[in-house]
């Protein structure tokens, strides 16, 4: 007795990737389930398995984070990442602190790199989810099959459901991990193996157990009109497209211990890279409740029985936490290491995989481990899996709502398959410096010198950060004509962006195709200090901000009116791709900054349109902000940190996921209207 | 068939000062019971009704709850106060703008006033509660009776419960308020005067009820060792002790709107002081989710039918929302104001009145409004009320753990009822200057002048930010002699106090008697920023904080190394005070804050008794911190701005809520045992 539903979006998986696309959803109120073959009920033991998922969070999570509601608890319970040490053999060939550098670059972000458990980051995500939505995580809820008839991908009908998903209920059983279930011997510390890509694959289990167990779950069909295959590394829902993974493994061997350690190593708390003479390579990564993580290169591990070794998988029997304790000790000798909690281990293969496609027709999409995997040590994992649907999700949201078009949907694989590939490149080159043996000398030409291993971790860290993402040219993104040529991604371009071309050179620090910076800026109307990001929250709209320059000259005042009036007319952008039952910021909201004295203006001196009023709510208090002197967190210099000239001005289009799709001048009304004519529809 | 058990503290009303002494009960594990007479089922009514018990945060209950943990989610959910403006009559009699001070003032704390409504502060409260400890608020329970054996006060054994409550338990009808549960008549807005102090307190009736349907609610005898009443203005506890409040009421009738208004009143999202010609004054406080708080003065409004006036209560039936909206619109013209959400309103008349005695014998407490009333426009009531059980908490926690001398338990009175007595003259001056008719020229000597007006606001500004809060010597606080006279809350001394006398020419700016001030240090360890107040939980542990000074010079290490050697003799007071079985930081933790340069040290250099060893934690460390650069966060200068001369150095002692008890040389480690052993119990 299968039940038939229907959903406007089905997410495969609710680790970090599908939660974020759940935020999205959530908060743009689309019809949504997202499921999950793990169960509900092993949730303790399950969780402390999650101990174990800890990641680093980059600048650029923490800022996503806080544009869902949630940066602060990160911030709170994470442990912050401030130093990196390296540590390097000395002439005597013991080891010894060789530099220090910050972890984060300083001034890129509001936010610096911080550690927390995994498990924390999905109750963030949870919390918001439950709060904003009626969306629920459906755990225990297995993907069997899947019907996709692309000859529909294209109909924008609204009862168009071209996916057709079936899915089984597990039983608890079934949907506890075998080891979870079998290793429960009292051990207070997790194999992690089983998470691990030394595991196999457990889903084949899993629908062979629901299978012989058929009558304990039902099951139901599911017909959706998107739907994210973010169910990892071995993603079900890739394999049943056809899609790959492509790329290679190494012979490196890494083990991890979570541990609160007992030492005499003066840096346990810093992030250190610590490269031995001869025993290889341990990282340190500090974490949140005492603990350290440590990545520690297991140079003694056997290969499988048959002797295979490169690009094959270890033989998981050999390597225990005794076994990376030893090599730890090995590594860092003359310094002792030890503990008496261990809170999770593993051990791992490098390997860098990138996804040959990114969706099927803009329909069924792939994000997280499903389209790339790599070595956990860079911190990049969760980072980049969350901002693979922190891209998608807006932009299927606007498709649904009927507010953009279809085409924008292309612009998830070309943004974000070279955002992957540069991953790939990054681990690959960080993985061979940190894993290799460092050079003695100069002379030393296998080996890796300090210097290079210094440089590439400096550079790594920008990379790092999540802040470098610089997407290329397209409707959605208007280059300028140099930038187009050079960008930092690639230089797709299509009709539509070529029409309209940013004036780079108006906002220097602005640049199209990345994250627009953060600075401090003071609400006009009650003097409140604000991160300018901090009013670019994730809730699917588009934004101008309108920067008018100095008020107080007549040329600026005059520039700001005109663009208003165009703002004004029944004609405007505003008015055409808003529904007529939509709130007047719904699909694009105005922003002005002004530069001057706060306190010579009040939001009246401004035109009506930069502060709607609305008959229940009144006038808006919240769009119009000034750059100028706070009480009490100083002077946030925002024209002078945009590079914006306060006697000139400029216009800026934000996407919702806050990168920067256009710079131009500010009374260029034609430019703002023709960007958003380029892939909005209007509304009737 | 009354039950019978037994309880070390009970705490009878769950308002903020109920709440506060919960939460260090709870981090303090003490086992407790909290009780409100008012029910849970109707909670989604009263918590509408909570939404109009807003009041203003100040800095210092920011930073309370920060060492509570959860400053952080009043500091994003509320709105933020910046700046007050003053409005008076101009020479045409309209009002204008005459003037704009900043609301907090700049540099006393690393908080800001803000303003956000009562339930979510007890949301977070019982969050921290109920993730801390198993004591859950009980609501619909009433006590009935009250037995205290006066003679059995001051019996330290632990078997001693001298306080016999009765409690009842009330059926749903009898603990939903009564206006509650007659005006659901689908009006959006709630009536809250019944919660004023112009309704008639239901305590009686609600006694009344549960006789009457006595079977329906159960009955049981608790015995308690220590008991708060933080049951309000109209405290049972206080009457059952025959205490009484003392002061005097006026003639002065105020309007309370909470509403999201429709206005042209260009500072409606500032603070604002606006005294009209004839027509009275009103006060406008900007809140959270759009709502603006007005305090407007209703001069129209009618006595009672008795005619009684000056200190009786107002005919209610004659105030309602449209004419105190009619009032706002006389003393705001030519502004017009109007709204179409109505969230809450009252009416009340000032009163100022304080309790005659703040304890029974030091075994039955009183806190809030149970000791003190006065007028809510200067946002103090909340305020005041969770500091006194902040300064009574961690008092009782460490006299029932056996760690402390009850003789500390006087201090409460002593230390709050000053505190009481400043608040209702700064509240009744400040009122009198609110409420009174602006003066129309310098010659017009009855109204007030703006001059006089501005000057109160900005003195009452340092005030009202609880800052300025210092409390007198005691064995608590060992005050330096010049300061035992001059102190800002009165000079009692005892014995103890005058035996341990402070240097505070060693640390000019840690005044002994306030809160020490907090400025960021780095941890040693880790190179983290952390404003030094966040190392100061409220765990209701004491802190000995050596400063060191510059630890390059040999005499700086040689003082630091000779304090290290008597802290870590056997017989120094922190072993001899902590129980054997606690950990070392348990009952006193030593902090170290060296100036100098961060890299130039490593925990190692530190003799081990500052950052001692646990067998399963290994070193620890978060104990030493040193004053340097930041990479993202600037310099703290904590040796400057705490008045420390890193060539000098010096010892500062700590209360558990993070007063100042003492300021002496780094080397005087005598004086810092004489001072423990005032009042701290040896353990065995």
């Amino acid at each position: 007795m299968a039940s038939e539903s229907k959903v406007d979006v089905l997410i495969v998986g609710a680790g970090p990737a599908g939660m974020m696309m759940s935020a999205w959803m959530a908060r743009c109120g689309i019809k949504t389930r997202i499921v999950d073959k793990r169960g509900t009920k092993a949730s303790t033991l399950i969780m402390s398995i999650f101990n174990g998922q800890a990641d680093g969070l980059q600048c650029r999570t923490l800022e996503i984070f806080d544009s869902f509601g949630f940066a602060d608890r990160a911030w709170l319970e994470s442990n912050h990442m401030l130093e990196i040490c390296f540590w390097n053999p000395d002439e005597s060939g013991k080891i010894a602190r060789s530099g220090r550098i910050p972890d984060t670059i300083p001034g890129i972000s509001r936010f610096q790199q911080v550690v927390l458990n995994q498990g924390r980051i999905e109750r963030f995500f949870l919390d918001q989810i439950e709060r904003e939505s009626d969306i629920r995580v459906e755990r225990g809820v297995l993907p069997i099959a899947l019907k996709f008839d692309e000859s529909k991908a294209e109909d924008n009908s609204p009862d168009n459901y071209p996916i057709t998903v079936t899915l089984r209920h597990l039983t608890q059983e079934e949907a506890t991990p075998k080891q979870v279930a079998t290793s429960a011997n009292g051990m207070t510390a997790s194999d992690g193996l089983f998470r691990s890509n030394l595991a196999a694959d457990d889903t084949a289990d899993l629908i062979k157990a629901a299978e012989l167990n058929s009558k304990a779950g039902a099951v139901e069909t599911v017909h959706a009109k998107y739907m994210l295959g973010a169910d990892g590394a071995h993603s079900w829902v890739r394999r049943e497209l056809g899609f790959t993974l492509e790329g290679e493994s190494t012979d490196y061997i890494w083990g991890v211990l979570d541990i609160v350690p007992i030492t005499d190593f003066p840096d346990i708390r810093m992030r250190c890279a610590i490269h031995s003479a001869e025993s290889g390579s341990v990282m340190v990564i500090p974490r949140e409740n005492k603990l350290v993580r440590l990545y520690i290169q297991v140079t003694t591990t056997e290969k499988n029985a048959d002797g295979t070794s490169a690009g094959s998988r270890a033989d998981r029997s050999k390597i225990n936490p005794e076994v990376i304790l030893a090599s730890a000790n090995k590594i860092m000798a003359p310094y002792k290491l030890s503990y008496r909690t261990l809170d999770w281990w593993t051990a791992y293969q490098i390997g860098q995989r990138v996804g040959t496609h990114f969706s099927a027709n803009e329909r069924i999409f792939l994000a997280g481990d499903a389209v790339h995997t790599h070595s956990p040590k860079a911190g990049q994992g969760m980072n980049v899996s969350m901002q693979d649907t922190f891209n998608l999700g807006w932009k299927i949201a606007s498709v649904l709502k009927g507010t953009a078009d279809r085409s924008i949907l292309k612009s998830y694989e070309v943004e974000r398959s070279s955002i992957a590939h540069d991953l790939i490149k990054f681990d690959h080159k960080f993985s061979r410096l940190f894993s290799g043996r460092p050079a003695k000398d100069v002379m030393d030409e296998e080996g890796i010198s300090l210097t290079e291993f210094k440089e590439a971790f400096a550079k790594g860290n920008m990379f790092a950060s999540g802040i470098a993402v610089n997407y290329g040219g397209s409707s959605i993104v208007a280059k300028s004509p140099e930038a187009a040529e050079t960008n930092g991604t690639n230089g797709v371009t299509n009709g539509a962006s070529k029409s309209v071309v940013s004036r780079q050179e108006l906002a220097t620090e602005v640049k199209v195709g990345m994250r627009m910076p953060s600075h401090k800026v003071l609400n006009q109307s009650d003097a409140r200090p604000w991160h300018f990001q901090q009013r670019l929250p994730s809730n699917g709209t588009w934004r101008v901000v309108l920067f008018p320059g100095d008020l107080t000259k007549a040329d600026r005042r005059a520039d700001l009116e005109a663009v208003s009036k165009q703002l004004s007319q029944p004609t405007s952008f505003l008015k055409r791709f808003t529904p007529k039952d939509g709130r007047y910021d719904s699909v694009i909201e105005v922003l002005t900054v002004h530069s001057g004295h706060r306190q010579e203006f009040g939001i009246f001196d401004f035109p009506d349109v930069l502060h709607p009023f609305h008959e229940v709510d009144g006038w808006d208090y919240n769009k119009i902000f000034v750059d100028d002197q706070s009480y009490h967190e100083g002077h946030g210099e925002a024209y002078k940190n945009y590079g914006i000239d306060p006697a000139v001005g400029a216009a800026v289009i934000i996407r919702p996921d806050q990168y920067v799709a256009y710079v131009g001048e500010i009374t260029d009304y034609s430019s703002l209207d023709q960007f958003f004519s380029g892939f909005m529809l209007e509304q009737k």
